[in-house]
């Protein structure tokens, strides 16, 4: 079994390594490891096809099956990946704040990594180089714990990750990928306390919840999103439609995506017949209260039951709920969403700055698609989730967010009286 | 038994009112509460005796009793310290950042209160108004579970705290205490996903331990601390000795006292002779290597083991161990602390520079007392607690670190394409 305390002084020792590279040394690193991805490309993909092959066997459905499939543009992509990381700006070494106390003290808070970092993921392998890329740029070390069905894939995306490391003469155990399958090695690594500082579960909402529930080491909830979009009485309703049709329809299977609908009873007449016909043009299912229901036709509108409006379907299907005002609207939001992203369509300022202030959510939108709250959208350069809970970070998390601080304090001689 | 998940509501309907409070409102609450406490202050002591007597019964340790005992003056000290409060500045509106992407949407970072906070905490009862007027101030609905030793303290506490946010026309659920002193409580406490934000736990290391366990709702870990100063081969001996005696005894029991001290061997000789001197004129048991043995002498100074260095006395003890250089000092450190703070004491600012560096703790300080580790010290004007965990605060939490931040996006109708 594999000694999880082991990896963890592992990544512990190179953590101080890591955190105190140059960035002129850690983009060398990066573009070496986006060269050797390219370079190996073939292992890599001979790895992948045992993946595949096992994947097909076990009856694995298409829609995974694409999921876990690499081809050369694929891990070029993920060469590509690491090149833009190399990029971006190094978060770490900021001073954030100085301070000078009376008594002499002057006190600084610098920007320092996280530590160690560990990423549970399911069965996309390109995790493998993103996270380490993201991680690797912020100082950190990463323990990776992938999915059973892209095992090989990992292995040699690992390999060839630490290879480049080593060429470049840093640790190569800033990157280490657990390959026991077992459930229990991944329950211990959820107590690894004293070795990871925190852990980010990247994946299906099953996923999350496990990393939750089991975890006691400090988790980063990334990615449930019961997105709801408000058509207030004061909407343009062409922008509606639009956005509501970009942010239900545009992918359907991703975490910003809309799922439910709340409209404004003053609007729901004049909104409905042109927002039915788009929604149908697109095959989305519709799920509604009796008044939305009234307008739409009983024929071609399910009444939606209270599942319905806690639901992240992730499919073609859109729950309608009808209010008498902002206030209710608001009130139903945060009764029903995750925390993601919400919006507002209106040209009421007032409204505007009401839903704004009332709807807690890591995003809020007046006139704009949920669609958005992503880190390249935001101009992150980069991504390693979205945070749907309240600590440490909210909404896309970018390089700074894969970060911490310290304070330093200089004196000479200070004692506490 | 305790109906938690309607607290959790409760608590929920309450963050909405208090997160769209003016400062104004809730200085006025918090003056308010003071001066409740001061007209009530006969009830509370009726209380608080009946905890006393209670703790006498069951033959609790003098120390603990005196933790747990209220007077007029402490009561006054509670009052003072929510008007204190009441006079710092409101963290909540603040933005953080505000940037145009170049589709137009405007996006702003807005300080907002993390929402639902729970505190879990032993026998001192003036936390009950304490945490409450910190959580209070940053806009936060606060749910409290005390110790069941201060329970009839906290009760009438708690008592007087919502009648005064009724009568300034607040929901008192601003503030709920868990009367009930049943475990499962407490474990189910730490597990109301949905309904808490964080959870703060103040108290011993043992307290700590069983919330970072048990707890499914994220933590901050607070509050342990095995702190060490290291004198350097180019320190000011003098500076040496007053920071070390102050960092030990100026006060034993606290998190931010110095448990360990590291030594460069080139200053053996020389610094041991007077620091022996002032610690055993302080009383302070001494445990430590051979090398620092041999110049001590061995019957005043114990064998340290590897449990030693671990160990965060709270007690007048220290340990001791030699090194021959800065690195070997910083591994040593960074191997045996908990984070939280750690010194140097050298006039030679490139190993002041490696040091602050290199440690991994929350407070690196340079010729000054671990003891400043502190949210009054650092000017926060308040203190939660000290965090030592890496996620969201590091080191001392003030009312910013009580605090969430969202992202408002306004656009014209903007789609993701």
């Amino acid at each position: 079994m594999t000694n999880l305390q082991e990896m963890g002084k592992k990544a512990i020792a190179a953590k101080y390594v890591l955190g105190a590279l140059t960035s002129e040394e850690k983009d060398r690193a990066l573009t070496a490891a986006a060269d050797a991805l390219l370079e190996r490309t073939g292992e890599i993909l001979k790895a992948n096809e045992k993946d595949l092959e096992e994947g097909r066997k076990n009856g694995m459905h298409p829609g995974m099956l694409d999921r876990l499939a690499l081809n050369e543009q694929r891990v070029a992509a993920m060469a590509e990946g690491l090149v833009q990381i190399a990029h971006l700006p190094d978060p770490i070494g900021e001073t954030l704040e100085t301070f000078k106390r009376p008594n002499g003290l002057e006190i600084s808070k610098r920007r320092v990594p996280l530590g160690v970092i560990g990423i549970i993921y399911e069965s996309r392998p390109n995790v493998t180089a993103d996270a380490f890329g993201l991680c690797f740029k912020a100082g950190n070390a990463v323990i990776l714990k992938g999915g059973r069905d892209a095992l090989f894939s990992n292995i040699a995306i690992e390999a060839v990750l630490r290879d480049a490391l080593l060429g470049v003469g840093i640790n190569p155990d800033a990157i280490q990928l657990i390959k026991d399958t077992d459930r229990a090695v991944t329950n211990a690594f959820m107590r690894l306390n004293g070795y990871v500082d925190v852990l980010i579960p990247r994946g299906g909402a099953g996923l999350i919840r496990a990393v939750v529930e089991n975890s006691t080491v400090p988790v980063i909830e990334t990615g449930t999103g019961n997105c709801h979009i408000f058509v207030d009485e004061d909407a343009d309703l062409t922008k509606a439609v639009n956005i509501i049709i970009n942010a239900k329809t545009q992918r359907i299977g991703v975490c910003n995506a809309c799922e439910s609908l709340v409209i404004h009873d003053k609007v729901r007449e004049a909104l409905l017949p042109a927002l039915k016909k788009a929604l149908q043009e697109h095959h989305v299912e519709m799920r509604a209260d009796e008044r939305i229901r009234s307008v739409i036709g009983e024929e071609d509108c399910l009444a939606a039951t209270e599942e319905d409006y806690g639901t992240e379907y992730l499919d073609y299907i859109l729950s309608m709920k009808t209010v008498d005002s902002v206030e209710e609207a608001i009130d139903h939001i945060n009764r029903y969403n995750t925390g993601h992203s919400d919006a507002i369509i209106t040209e009421n300022e007032a409204h505007a700055e009401q839903f704004l202030n009332g709807v807690d959510s890591a995003c809020v939108y007046v006139n704009a698609s949920t669609r958005f709250t992503d880190g390249f959208e935001f101009g992150f350069g980069a991504e390693i989730g979205i945070s749907t809970q309240k600590l440490h970070a909210r909404g896309p998390m970018g390089l700074k967010e894969l970060t911490a601080y310290k304070y330093t304090i200089r004196g000479n001689g200070q004692v506490r009286s």
